[in-house]
């Protein structure tokens, strides 16, 4: 829009995603060195549509990742270390030997109600938390509601989203404009709907991206000559 | 946004302005040769805001015009009739002889209520109907509730708006905003809040501003490398 309202920040991301939970720690420390209030919107991304509800408890993580990718267990360890000494270098406290992977469907669908709330950031952060800290699975919707509580959100009216098909339709809205973008990693930014980086990119660029929308947001290109309009001086007739 | 919401077309324009009336014509027309559905908001220009609530009676619109533009009547006269013409040619029936002058300010905060209650539009064309064709007094507090009644408003919460101050701060900001981009004349056109078409311009120019604006809207620009994501295959670490 022409006036001047907040810059938009659009964030694809899954809840079950470190890349995702690092990326908005740097999109914070981005802001903060940026100076001005962002519209951030946490936009719903998948990673695996076809998750079951839960795993069984009994597979522990490191013989997953070694599953996934075909590694040796000391592989996937080596991995999971890599991935918990860059959470530390941002504040982040992984505790991946503890996550019970499931389906996020529920959990997308309770951040787009969550944005009507205004609450949506702070249940992205909860969420993450839940997930790579806590150990909570995420699919289960007592755990929901506890989490959709536990940032001030009315635990009945999440208990209603939840056990309805409530925005289904806006979690799939947004994979379908992420694959209308060719979105294959996230966290994927998107800065005044114009300028995108895709990963958990270092401060800087992010304040960059943020200059450049900014700066973007307000140049309007006039286009043709001005003919009949009506001034203070009155009507070119 | 980079969802595929409608196109924004921002509009600029007095009451008080024949040229916005032709300008809002062509603008349908445009729209309607686009073919896609676009979110029309009408935004706000007094071209005179010292302008008093009404003027007398006994001074008649030639002798104004004469005044104004330092004319004599022949040549105000002549100027009435172009103008008479132009809108013919656009489906609009100009009474300038009837139409009585007036602050328009408290007009402009009705549509910003109404722009809330979705008959924006609608109570813009009654307006410019009221001004230009049927000699009513849009400053009146009356006659701008049963404009707005006329159009499906509630009539009682219209004249709440009217005692109190309610939107006048919209009505500031809209004026602010075209002071920043520099309007000094109306009807001033912003497409998807990029691309400016200043004046009553020709249909087609205007669908040009629409296509331009669409495929701008849908352009994202990817800056710099992707790097530390996750996507269905796993994290990069």
């Amino acid at each position: 829009m022409a006036d001047s309202s907040k810059l938009s920040v659009e964030v694809w991301s899954d809840i079950a995603c470190p890349w995702c939970w690092v990326g908005k720690r740097k999109l914070e420390a981005a802001v903060a060195q940026f100076g001005e209030d962002v519209d951030v919107v946490w936009r719903s991304f998948e990673l695996d549509p076809a998750a079951p509800k839960s795993l069984p408890d009994d597979v522990d993580l490191t013989s997953r990742l070694a599953d996934k990718y075909g590694k040796s267990r000391e592989g996937a360890e080596q991995m999971v270390d890599r991935m918990t000494a860059v959470g530390q270098d941002n504040g982040i406290e992984f505790r991946f030997e503890q996550a019970r992977p499931g389906n996020t469907f529920d959990a997308h669908r309770l951040l787009h109600w969550a944005s009507n709330e205004g609450t949506q950031n702070a249940l992205k952060e909860r969420l993450f938390e839940a997930y790579m800290q806590q150990g909570k699975l995420v699919s289960d919707h007592e755990v929901l509601v506890e989490l959709a509580a536990d940032v001030g959100l009315d635990p009945e009216r999440a208990q209603l989203v939840l056990s309805s098909n409530d925005y289904a339709s806006d979690v799939r809205s947004d994979e379908a404009a992420a694959g209308t973008m060719g979105i294959h990693g996230v966290p994927f930014f998107v800065f005044g709907g114009r300028f995108a980086l895709s990963g958990a990119q270092p401060v800087q660029l992010l304040v960059q991206a943020l200059e450049k929308a900014k700066e973007d947001a307000t140049a309007i290109e006039i286009v043709g000559e001005e003919t009949e309009t009506c001034g203070p001086e009155g009507c070119a007739v």
